[in-house]
């Protein structure tokens, strides 16, 4: 630790930080004990509710104002996306991706199951999720408004939403990948510069695994690889895979659409925790995408089982010379954790997790590496100041400054890179470090507003915690996460307010109000199956009856429904009122059925009548002061 | 409309009335099409965002500082209950019921599918609920914070929350009930007047169905009926039915346990919209607990098809004698919604929904009429006070005031109760209307702090919207809800914060945050299968294996498993950590499992390995610098 950031850290963050830096002395033993995110550290827990409560002057939203930001926020293992206002912390929605949603029907109608994939009997393939980054598209260098991506961990799934209706409308599995974590659209495409908007989305695989995953290779995890996928950001069809050494994490893409990288631990390749960690560096993949594309397109490339997906080899060993090399390791701290792109376009900033540093890569440096025009990776390092312990990931203000979540420490750092490009040079006299916040507590991610597109415009930093501890009432065994807003306006980071989330939040975007331009109301048109009065009804094919429905608030359109014991029956509703958010639900009680539609929209079930009896169909989103007797009597005869 | 209220109404409030009340002298057909919910009155809402923006001074929570409050509320068809703190709004926590949740694993893991119920197949038997009030139990005349309950409407489940771990522990479905609504608990024993705490839950059936509903009657409604179920608090288990006239909406309960009630609509027994109108007066029914309850143990009651509960015939035709009745039908304002106890004990009030009045019931006289000693269920009324359009539910602040959500009229009204049963009673001077509150828009419930308790305390009051129109930035064609949190301490309303909501919430408590005693910690003896260092392991029987497992940050105790193709597995995690919060994931790729372990607990799932492989069983939840690397090898040889 030097002494500039010794002076900088108030008197108890000194004690957290020398308990910390005698630990990073031991051995595995000593981090896997003395590590421990949450070890109790009562007097700092009980000191901060009493002690650091501030005032959030000026940016309160009061009744019937509008938040000024949105923010799309990955949910873990809840396995949604979230859209929340800033800087009110309120969540606009809870949009369902990966996770069943009994409320919109998401996992329930027709409509979300073949979004979500079933198996041969109609059941949904998977009902859980993981949920770590979610990014939207680009245009020009900043968000265009279109879509949102967002992975899933367990079953290596992207998924896009519609920024539009804010609904998820594509799911996509990538073959031969488990543990997709880390993703990134692209911001311009890498080979046509004209094309300057998001085509591509790149996704980095973490674990390891046999190729293919089919009982071979069991015992010999040398064997075992990890790909990094690109997928077609408009067909959301796997374009190719590049194989790599190491475990991928996240990814970063650069502004000129040619690079996308991948920060990476175990490079070692190792099986277990040890050897995971026995490397002093492990290093930021850089994929050139021009090459790959090039090598795809000259049919230079395998497939992996059953899979067609075209896969290059991007292995240190099948890339030794840079003038055709597809991938360049670059060598950066200790098990790192996280890629960030700078707002000026110019560099990547990999954090070190197990090192104290932030290695900050230039990405011309690293074009000129693919060109033969320099030497090592290493030499494309241009700097790597010691910030602090557990640097996991870097966010910017289009100022200059970086602001990395420090995990060991519970602190925000604000460093200048311009300051630690000098400093790395020899300048013994910059100011690298210009302020660190104490948040509450083991920060994961960081992001700013539009921090991540060249319109960065520095006015809030949320940092998403993974402790809470006591700064919210006990809710028993399992705590609230804390989002904590902090405004980087000024020269000094200011806490602004402590949010609560629903475990586990990770990486998430804060966009710009104007820049979403959401439909208050779908188009019947859109909707094929939409049920107009010509076709309303009840039809029976054999024991498969269709029934055709239509709600008008508060009214479906067939007070009475038969059908009989073992009929197949699928019912079609279209909501035909026409007034914004007048949603209707059904709800079949006992068949495990119930959705909601828009106004406008329609959504169908499919379902066996297994058991006799009758059965209210009924409103469950409240429509009308007669929504309690909005219902059909829904009859199965024995 | 009196015109003392009309003094009070505002202009633009005022024009709502007229236009209500002469849609109110329309038939059906101007029912549905004058009262529709959010008729889009745009110049109302565009006048909100500009106009109605108030600093909430005084009331913000700022970061480290705690709510004073806690609100536990209904979802809807989200199926969960809510946590939150007041006054930030901030979540607290979901608390998964009849929904899945994949962040801790409800519905994926053996424990939680036990307690959700499953078919013979191992599956859940439903996904769906719709849950609509939320409350807790009670001692001494306030909550005593042991459980809370909620109900399911769709699949007629009551389910009960430990609020030490608030988490669900039981839930049941009632037999041969639909559409169970309303739901309260008892405060006190019915019979033994020493028991001072809750014993009973109280059920309200809404939708009459064909008894037992296997097939029969399906042509004629008029056998159909509708069952008030009574469920033991501690086993959960069904005491007793009652069969009644009507549609039971909510359910109260009075302070000494002797009465139970429900406000019906349609006691037409219609089956459709314009008969369940057709009557001037609907009915809030009173159940005689005590008398129930001897006739249970006396034998007289029938069964319905194969449930075993006993069954009283509570109906209007076989309670005509008061002295041995064990109902009693007060009429009340047409197709009620809502009835609420008052905290001084003396009063239920039910509201008109298409009336626009409260009706005002005297317990005492309810008793005396059980007793022979009134005239008519009707001379029970002491007020019937013209409070507003579209009257639902009432709240009170314990100084005699009651605030009750007009939902036509968008707004909430303060009345007098004392006032109104002077004004009842012939006097013309009393003031019973004494504000009026716009909210935004179309409330439902509301709920005050502590208001269903002897010690309501009038602090605030939270009004929760139907439709937040312009209230928030946009979010597509799905709109939140509001939850707007109203100061009541003053002699005026002050709307203090515009939270939003996920839909639907519906009814809720405010409990005092020293009511509530959470453990933070689990006891590893309270899981009988607790895997130890000296169990731990793995175990094969034929097909079977068992595989116990303990984690400890940042490591499973297990770096490989292995199991064969076709086996059936079973996995039992304990988490032996011990740091308060330092929960662990555990994942298991392509397998849909992932679920989460506290710390002390035991939680465990089965399933068939039904293709071979290298999976990595990874830790979701994030426990350490080292969590990323926390993950063993499941291996499933083919």
């Amino acid at each position: 630790m030097d002494s500039k950031n010794k002076e900088l850290a108030d008197e108890s963050t000194s004690a957290r930080r020398g308990f910390l830096s005698k630990s990073a002395a031991l051995g595995v033993a000593g981090v896997a004990a003395g590590l421990t995110a949450c070890k109790d550290d009562a007097g700092a827990a009980k000191g901060a509710a009493a002690g650091a409560a501030k005032a959030a002057g000026g940016h309160e939203v009061a009744p019937g104002q509008l938040d000024e930001y949105y923010a799309f926020i990955s949910s873990g293992h809840s396995g949604e996306m979230r859209a929340l206002g800033l800087p009110s912390g309120r969540t606009l929605k809870r949009i369902p991706v990966f996770n069943m949603d009994c409320m919109v029907g998401w996992g329930v109608t027709n409509e979300s199951k073949a979004i979500m994939g079933t198996k041969a009997d109609g059941s949904l393939k998977y009902t859980t999720g993981d949920t770590h980054h979610v990014h939207g598209s680009y245009k020009d260098g900043t968000y265009d408004g279109r879509w949102l991506f967002v992975n899933d961990k367990i079953h290596s799934r992207l998924a896009r939403v519609r920024m539009d209706t804010m609904e998820c409308d594509k799911i996509v599995e990538l073959p031969n990948v488990m543990g997709f974590h880390g993703m990134f659209p692209d911001k311009c495409d890498p080979v046509d510069s004209k094309i300057n908007y998001t085509t591509r989305v790149f996704c980095g695989g973490e674990f390891h695994i046999p190729l293919p995953n089919d009982g071979r290779d069991l015992e010999d995890p040398s064997k075992w690889g990890a790909l990094f996928s690109c997928v077609n950001a408009e067909t959301m069809e796997l374009m190719w895979q590049v194989r790599v050494d190491g475990n991928m994490d996240l990814v970063a893409t650069s502004y000129d659409g040619k690079l996308a990288a991948s920060n990476q631990y175990n490079t070692e390749n190792a099986a277990d925790l040890s050897g995971m960690m026995s490397s002093e560096r492990d290093a930021c993949v850089f994929f050139n995408v021009e090459r790959i594309e090039k090598l795809v397109k000259d049919g230079k490339f395998s497939t992996i089982g059953g899979s067609k997906v075209p896969v290059v080899d991007g292995r240190a060993a099948a890339n030794g010379d840079p003038k055709t090399a597809i991938t360049c390791y670059v060598p950066v701290g200790k098990n790192p954790h996280g890629v960030n792109a700078s707002p000026d376009g110019k560099y990547f900033v990999c954090s070190g997790k197990l090192s104290p540093t932030a290695t900050v890569i230039d990405l011309a440096l690293v074009a000129k590496w693919f060109a033969g025009e320099v030497k090592t990776p290493r030499d494309t390092v241009v700097a790597e100041p010691e910030i602090g312990l557990g640097p996991l990931h870097t966010a910017f203000d289009g100022k200059g400054n970086a602001y990395t979540s420090l995990f060991l420490d519970s602190q925000c750092v604000k460093w200048n890179v311009d300051a630690a490009i000098a400093q790395f040079k020899g300048d013994k006299n910059a100011k690298v470090i210009l302020e660190k916040l104490d948040v509450h507590y083991q920060p994961g991610h960081n992001y700013s507003s539009m921090g991540e597109t060249k319109q960065a415009d520095g006015k809030y930093l949320n940092s998403g915690n993974k402790f809470s501890k006591d700064r919210f009432l006990p809710i028993g065994p399992l705590h609230p996460e804390t989002e904590q807003l902090i405004d980087i306006s000024g020269a000094n980071m200011k806490l602004i307010a402590d949010h609560t989330a629903y475990s586990e939040p990770h990486d998430g975007i804060i966009v710009r109000r104007d820049v979403v331009k959401t439909r208050q109301i779908y188009n019947m048109d859109d909707f094929p199956n939409a049920v107009k009065p010509e076709t309303a009804g009840i039809e029976r094919k054999g024991n498969k009856v269709h029934v055709r429905l239509m709600s008008v608030a508060p009214a479906y359109s067939m007070p009475v429904i038969k059908v009989k014991k073992g009929d197949e029956v699928t019912i079609t509703l279209t909501n035909h009122d026409k007034v914004e958010d007048l949603a209707h639900g059904c709800a079949l009680p006992t068949y495990n059925i119930n959705f909601i539609v828009n106004p406008q929209e329609t959504k169908s079930v499919t379902f066996k009548a297994d058991h006799a009896g009758a059965f209210w169909l009924y409103c469950t989103h409240f429509c009308h002061a007669l929504h309690l007797e909005m219902r059909s009597r829904f009859l199965v005869e024995a």
